[in-house]
C-alpha cells in the first residue's frame, strides 16, 4: 500500500470541492453539478464532473511504492507499478460516465427509494487517457478476445483501496466479464489521465478502471487489485446493491439473488437549461440537455414536446461545440453524449418534455411508475420540467 | 451461376408451402405462422419459419457448378464452392430472425403505413449450420477484428441471386460493418443447414447469411455474392427501405439520407396464446408468447398487467421446454427468443398487456404513437389482447 490507508469513517482529509456542485451527501461525499453547469461544455471539467463515494477518498501519494496487483486464476501474477503501465500503448477515449442512480430523486417522488438524491447531473463526460485493460492483461498471459481462461476464469474483478462501511464488504469491488475485458474494442482502462491531466484525487489518482458504455458502479477508482476469477465478484455492490427489481419488488420480499448486476444501461435524455419548475417571461426558451446511451449504442434523435407527448419535434444534437452529430459515424466518440439544443417559443403556462432513441431504436419509457425499483436505479422516465409565466408563477405565491 | 435465372415476375415454380400459413402476399410470398403454431415449440419447425420475399425464389439446382465470389477490396478475390464453405469449422447458432416489419398491421391502425402486413409472427426461432463468416473472410486474408482493410474497406456486402422488382434495383443486396463480420463473438454464419437440414429454397438454399441480433432485412438468401466496400452497401433496401424515421416525417416531406440503415433492434414481445380479440368462458386463461431483444441482449423479465398497466406480474420465462431461462448466463441461446407462458382468471372482459425489459433495462413503449413511422417498421410497443366473455361477445354481433 503506497498511503495511508483511511478508517471507513475518518473523512479530514477529503479534498478541496468545487464551491458550485450541488452536495447530495457530504459523508462520504457525493454531489453534481447544478444543470446549467453540466451542459456548458461537451467535455465535463473535472472539478464538476460527478463525484461519487462510498467512504473516505484514498491518499495514495507515495507513488514511488505504488503497485497494482494483478492475480487471481492466472499462471503469472504482477505487480505493475504506474510506470508499468504508462510503457503500456497510450490511448484517450472519450467516454460517459453515469451513476446508475442518477435521477433517483426524480424517482423517489413517485414512490420512496433508498439511496442518495441524485437530481439529473448524476454523470459527466471526459478525455480518459490510460492503457487498455486487454493490453494490461496480454501482459500477464491473457490473450485479446478471452472469454474463458485455462485455469477457468471468466470475470476480472477491480478491487480499490478504498474503506468503505463494514456492512458495505470493506473495499469497494465490481468485476466485468473476461471477454469484455480483453475485447480492445471495448475501450476499457486502466486510466492515469482525465481531460489530458493527472487523474485527481476524487476521481481515483492514481489509477483507476473506466468502463465505457456500462453503469459508473463498475469503472473502479484508487485501483488496488486485478484478479481473474471464476464467477462474477461477490461484493457488496455487485450482489447487494446496482441491480434492477421489477416495481412488484419491495424490501419485504427482496430476493437479491434472483437478478443479475446491472452493466449496460439503457437510452437516457434530460433538459439542463432549464429547472423542474422555473418562471419566465413568455419569448423564446432554449431547451438544451443531454442524451446518452449504454452499450455503445449511438443517438438516434432527440425530440422535444411541448404537448404532453401528443406530436415531437427534434432537437439539434451536437459533440464539441459546432460539430453535428452523425449517427452511425463510427469516428465520433462512440461511449460519449451528445448535447442538444433547441429554441421554443413559449406564449403561456408550459410542459416540455424530452426523450431520445437511441441506435438500436430503443426509447425512454413514458412515466416512471413501470421502471420504479426500490433502489432507484435507472431511472430513464421521459423528463419534464415546467415553465410558469411570471404572472401564474406570482398567483401561486 | 449455377441455376436458371428467373425474372422478376416469373412465379411458375414456387415451393409448396405448409398449408396453415397465414399469407400476407402471394406474389412475392411472404408469409407468417399462426400465434399458436408460432409458440408451439422453441425451436420453429422449417416448414412454419417466416418467409419473406422481394421476388420469386430462386432455383439453384446445379450445385457442382454454384460457387461464391468473394471480391471488392481484397488482395485475393474467390470463388468458393459450397464444398469449400463446408470444409470451414461448422458452427451450429440457434438466432431469431425477426422481419422489421413485425406487427405493422397494429402499426397501420394507429395511423397507415406503407408496406406488406404482418400480424405478430414475422419472426422464427432457429438452428442455423454453417461456418463463421469470420471464417470465410479469413480465408482470403481478412483476419478477425478487422475495423478496416489496408485498402480501405469498412463494409461486408451481400448480393443475392434473386431478382426483386426493377424499380427496387435488382438483386437484394446488405452490408454489414466489417468489424461486425470479423467479429467471431458476433456468430455471423454463411448458413447451409437449419434446424438440422439443409437449407430449403424458401429459406436460401443452398447459401444464405445469418446475422444474429440484427433486422431480418440483413440475412441475405441465396448467396451469390460476398464483397469487402469502402462504404455501406447503397441497394435500395439499405438505402430506401429498412431506416426509421420519426412521427413526423411522411412521404411529402421524407430524406432517406438523413438517416442510416437499421441494424439492432429494440426489445420485444408479443401474447401469442390468444388473438386480437378472443370469445371466452370466465376462468383460467393460458397466457403465452415470445419476447427478445436485439444485439446479443437477453430478456430480464416479462410483465403481465391485467387492469391497463396499472400494476404488473412475471410471467414463467423458458428457452427449451422444461429448461428454465436464466438472465445473463453467457452459456444460454444469447441469439434467441425466450418463451413465457402464465395463468390468469378471468372473471369478465379483460385487456391482457404484455411488455418485457432486456438485460441492458431497455423497455417497450407504452404506445405505437411516439414509434410510428412511415415504413411501420420496429413496432414494439404493449402488445394487448382483449377478452370478452361469451355473454359480452354475443351482445356485440
Amino acid at each position: 500500500m503506497a498511503g495511508a490507508l483511511r478508517g471507513p469513517s475518518d473523512y479530514a482529509q477529503e479534498p478541496t470541492r468545487h464551491p458550485s456542485l450541488r452536495i447530495n451527501a457530504k459523508e462520504p461525499f457525493n454531489a453534481e453539478a447544478t444543470r446549467r453547469d453540466l451542459v456548458a461544455s461537451y467535455i465535463t471539467p473535472v472539478d464538476l464532473f460527478l463525484k461519487r463515494n462510498h467512504g473516505p477518498i484514498p491518499i495514495l501519494d507515495d507513488i514511488a511504492s505504488y503497485y497494482v496487483s494483478i492475480g487471481g486464476l492466472v499462471d503469472r501474477p504482477a505487480k505493475l507499478t504506474l510506470d508499468d503501465i504508462k510503457r503500456l500503448p497510450k490511448y484517450n477515449v472519450t467516454a460517459t460516465l453515469q451513476c446508475a442512480g442518477n435521477r433517483r430523486t426524480e424517482m423517489s417522488k413517485s414512490r420512496k427509494v433508498r439511496g442518495v438524491g441524485w437530481d439529473v447531473c448524476a454523470l459527466g463526460n471526459a478525455t480518459w487517457g490510460g492503457a487498455k485493460l486487454s493490453d494490461v492483461l496480454q501482459l500477464i498471459g491473457v490473450p485479446y478476445h478471452t472469454e474463458i481462461t485455462l485455469s477457468g476464469g471468466k470475470h476480472v474483478e477491480f478491487t480499490s483501496v478504498d474503506q468503505c462501511p463494514e456492512e458495505k464488504g470493506g473495499p469497494y469491488k465490481a468485476s466485468i466479464p473476461l471477454g469484455h475485458a480483453t475485447n480492445p474494442a471495448a475501450d476499457v482502462l486502466v486510466a492515469y489521465e482525465m481531460n489530458g491531466e493527472v487523474l485527481k484525487r476524487d476521481h481515483g489518482y492514481p489509477l483507476r478502471v473506466v468502463v465505457p458504455g456500462v453503469i459508473g458502479a463498475r469503472s473502479v477508482k484508487w485501483l488496488n487489485r486485478i484478479d481473474i476469477i471464476e464467477e462474477e465478484c461477490q461484493g457488496f455492490f455487485m450482489q447487494k446493491d446496482y441491480k434492477m427489481f421489477p416495481p412488484s419488488v419491495d424490501w419485504d420480499n427482496i430476493v437479491w439473488s434472483t437478478r443479475k448486476p446491472q452493466m449496460d444501461y439503457p437510452v437516457q435524455s434530460a433538459i439542463c437549461s432549464l429547472e423542474d419548475t422555473n418562471a419566465i417571461i413568455p419569448g423564446e426558451v432554449t431547451v438544451a440537455g443531454y442524451a446518452l446511451s449504454g452499450g455503445g449504442r449511438g443517438i438516434e434523435r432527440v425530440e422535444i414536446s411541448t404537448d404532453g407527448g401528443r406530436t415531437w419535434s427534434g432537437a439539434v444534437r451536437y459533440q464539441k461545440e459546432g460539430v453535428p452529430y452523425v449517427p452511425g459515424d463510427v469516428t465520433s466518440d462512440k461511449w460519449a453524449w451528445v448535447l442538444f439544443k433547441t429554441v421554443i417559443d413559449v406564449r403561456g403556462d408550459t410542459e416540455i418534455i424530452v426523450k431520445a432513441v437511441d441506435s438500436g431504436a430503443n426509447v425512454q419509457p413514458e412515466s416512471v411508475d413501470t421502471i420504479w425499483n426500490l433502489r432507484g436505479i435507472l431511472n430513464t422516465c421521459w423528463h419534464r420540467v415546467r415553465l410558469l409565466t411570471i404572472h401564474n408563477l406570482r398567483s401561486l405565491l
